[in-house]
């Protein structure tokens, strides 16, 4: 399995503090038949460290149950410790994904001699591929591409999710495992840099609001149309940039609320969106033709 | 309660992947009869945020009856989410404990509104006092004097536990707060310069191997002796670099084992420290005569 | 004259301490046989600030009457002070350079203010369109794209070159300025991806070396041949990172003197690279058949 | 000679556009016979890098005549070039300067060895003693506690001002160096810290306008007096802070002027401090009884 194109990370929907399992089913459905061509449930806009162990079960089996095969799902299993990571990865290949992603937390910056082992032991407790996330935004650790190269040799670590937004990360990426290493970028405004530096894919949840905009771009560079390419990509970047500017999960709630499908609120500390920041977002909408024009 | 002085901050131990509770209670009470004025356990060194909620209630427990009233406690209690710090916050204060410290934990950068609102909540779920804890580099967020400020207003936040190093944050936090704040010193290294801008305590590991030096440093800035503190300082000096460099809980363990109590394997992903780095921390050991001479 | 393609900038050479005119002459004259679209003479590799004033002068002249309006010349002008700027910028005008370029510098930070200031001043003093230049790594301020951008609305002030090597920065002054904005890319492992993003040109000292992968890269993207851009960038990226990596004027005048142009030492406090470093950059020119095979 | 305590740094003075002497004069006999311990012309506050090379010299002779051998003189010589540091240095020793302190000064980085190299010229030149300057934020460079003991080895320079505004810095150069490591601090808000570490004395140009805070500061700390050293401290911090805040020659004219002396307008593209500043620091001047209140 190489993963290709637009990876698309759902948000986990809440209902009175519980995960809203029909409409997380119907919101992966929605980007499934839209034409992403992968699914990645319990990533950062998942609010994955939030959830407990019993919640990231629940989400991993509906979401796969509900994908049903129609395309790949990579599945976030990442803990803060080693031990939980293997039990969430094991869960996840049982439950049917067809590969794993792993962003290394850390309280305690690790060592590379800890990161490599981290990965080791993962990947010698399960079958499946496993992706590498590195976004030290989030989970406070910068992977440099000499150790995600390290990481790369070990027999099913085949993919790496770079989310620095630095492109120099991709060209040495690409200097040091070839030119047919599987990295996806996961920095939403460096869609368009990545793919041309030779992405296998685009890590992101706009495809809760533009699916169609995200595959159009993908596909102006798989046809090799620079032309088609930028303006694609320029005109969904004030998209990609508010939603990267104010957390992924409180701009896509709220963009699914102004589209009409409310999905709770966030699980605290982490509060929805301000009501000026709400306003703009419903001007960047309305000039994707989203939302009506106001 | 005005906490004063050296707030020593014990390991947790482990024996066989459990945590060993006669060792702690031992660690606690050696640190309390060499004169250290509090006891916080479940901070950074205590590896509080790899631990499962019920070894963190255990730990909180052990300790707690140990000390017995002997010197205050100040208990961590963060965790990612509002829902479960003040879960740990009322447990900590049922089970005795005379205060309770969080760091605001990231894995999506909060805004000052969102940690504001996390600190008013576990206040007001609990009666006793509470210290914020500022530390970037673990907890993944940096808390502005401004802000901090503003949390001190919240009736029974009455703490600030500083990490970042930059003795300046103290100065804004006497200039905003007044000269009575109740400000304490978490970076080693910054010990004496801490005292010195008026910090009321020192929050640190080190009252495992050197708790004599620490008291004698908290001494000798009381009775305003400007150069046997700075003499106690530079001598410990070597010791305190040393365990901030490799973070603490590796480095502790280290020292320990050195000197003849092991506290067990660290949780993986952490790994005890290389053996070139052991042999560093002999020598300095050595030369502080806590080891013999080698 | 809107600057396009690959923007040339050559080194200073010296022979007994002063500036070799013969030899200047003809390395500029190389690059314009071999295809470039502008010479960018006094830049960094010019090491313009370790000039005298009078060196300065000599430099703009030899240069604009060698290249004898072939191409458009770009002359650096940049001083500390303003009635510094002025003055080389009056006299780069009366040569008869094309168009001036400027980096404010610091010793002092400067406010967005005093930058707007100092180029108003020079833009009223001449007549010739001037090229805003930032680069904080050697200038010591950064300019935000809010500011090129009002920069930009100085009547003659028509151009930015951006070397901070974030191709964001880029997307930024596109939407604050219209896609037509004459933005210039001055970090070279980011040629690919700012073409692509809509770079006019690319500023660059690599065509002293290898100017004909540099101008095979621009007519690539022009075409529209994703492809062949790709490989053409990543058969140069070593080179490219060679050079930046080690400061361009040591790095180009070492494969010079490997080419067998020695242009003279560099002015002390510069030194010429190391020999490990000379190694490595003869395999680097080896790789691009620039050299024999070692 | 070995400098202990304020060592202040004069403001150049301008009328119309030219170096006013006389009012040069009186500022610096004004700091003398207010008790500070040495007199530090063409540093940063003394704009030295925006003066041309004739009125440095000018500068560097008034300011040496007038202090007429009452303290010592430490007179700055940095420039971009080992060359005109050699000329300005050697000037310097003629015109009776007691040491010359020199800040490596970067448009290119400079590698450690051509830093090196660059005090290891301008040593073999004069035979007065020689100050490393350190001051990443001005100069560009940043010198590690390491390079610096380097520095230290070269037998005329003798003595360092950090101003960096980190402290470990300092602990650092005296675990290196040894405890009689002649070294000074350059960063206003950390003058109690650095004394208490250590140092031997404090860069500064607020003795422009406190003079007899300062040198209280200064004196408490020698005789131990820490409560009264911290009480001096945290009075004149607002004012040490604003200085800092807005670039020293900005705040130091504006606060001449205030108190009725007016320093001329600064070289552009330095500009005056807007209005609001002004009200600011006419506060913070009016609360340590400068000027009277509002």
């Amino acid at each position: 399995m190489k993963l290709q194109g637009i990876v698309a990370y759902p948000i986990t929907p809440f209902t009175g503090g519980r995960v809203d399992e029909v409409l997380l089913g119907r919101i992966v459905d929605d980007m499934v038949k839209a034409g992403v061509h992968a699914i990645a449930p319990l990533g950062s806009t998942g609010v994955l460290p939030y959830l407990s162990d019993e919640e990231r079960e629940q989400v991993a089996e509906v979401v796969i149950q509900r994908v049903a095969g129609r395309v790949p799902t990579l599945v976030g299993v990442s803990s803060l410790t080693t031990e939980r990571t293997v039990h969430h990865a094991k869960f996840a290949e049982k439950a049917g994904a067809s590969a794993v992603m792993i962003i290394p937390m850390s309280y305690w910056k690790l060592s590379d001699a800890e990161i490599v082992s981290h990965f080791d032991t993962v990947a010698k407790a399960i079958s499946i591929p496993i992706a590498v996330y590195n976004n030290p935004a989030t989970g406070g650790l910068d992977l440099s591409p000499d150790l995600i190269a390290r990481l790369l040799r070990i027999p099913n670590v085949t993919m790496v999710k770079e989310s620095t937004g630095d492109v120099n990360r991709m060209h040495r990426l690409v200097q040091l495992c070839g030119e047919d290493v599987a990295f996806y970028n996961g920095s939403n405004p460096l869609a368009l840099a990545a793919f041309v530096a030779g992405a296998s894919g685009w890590c992101t949840a706009a495809p809760h609001v533009i699916p169609h905009l995200n595959v159009e771009l993908y596909d102006a560079v798989r046809r090799g149309d620079l032309e088609a390419a930028r303006r694609s990509f320029y005109r969904q970047l004030p998209f990609l940039q508010f939603i990267v500017a104010h957390g992924l999960p409180r701009a896509i709630a709220a963009a699914l609320e102004l589209m009409g499908t409310p999905v709770g609120p966030l699980r605290a500390p982490l509060q929805p969106l301000g009501a000026d920041r709400v306003d703009e977002l419903r001007r960047i909408l309305a000039d994707l033709a989203v939302l009506p024009a106001t």
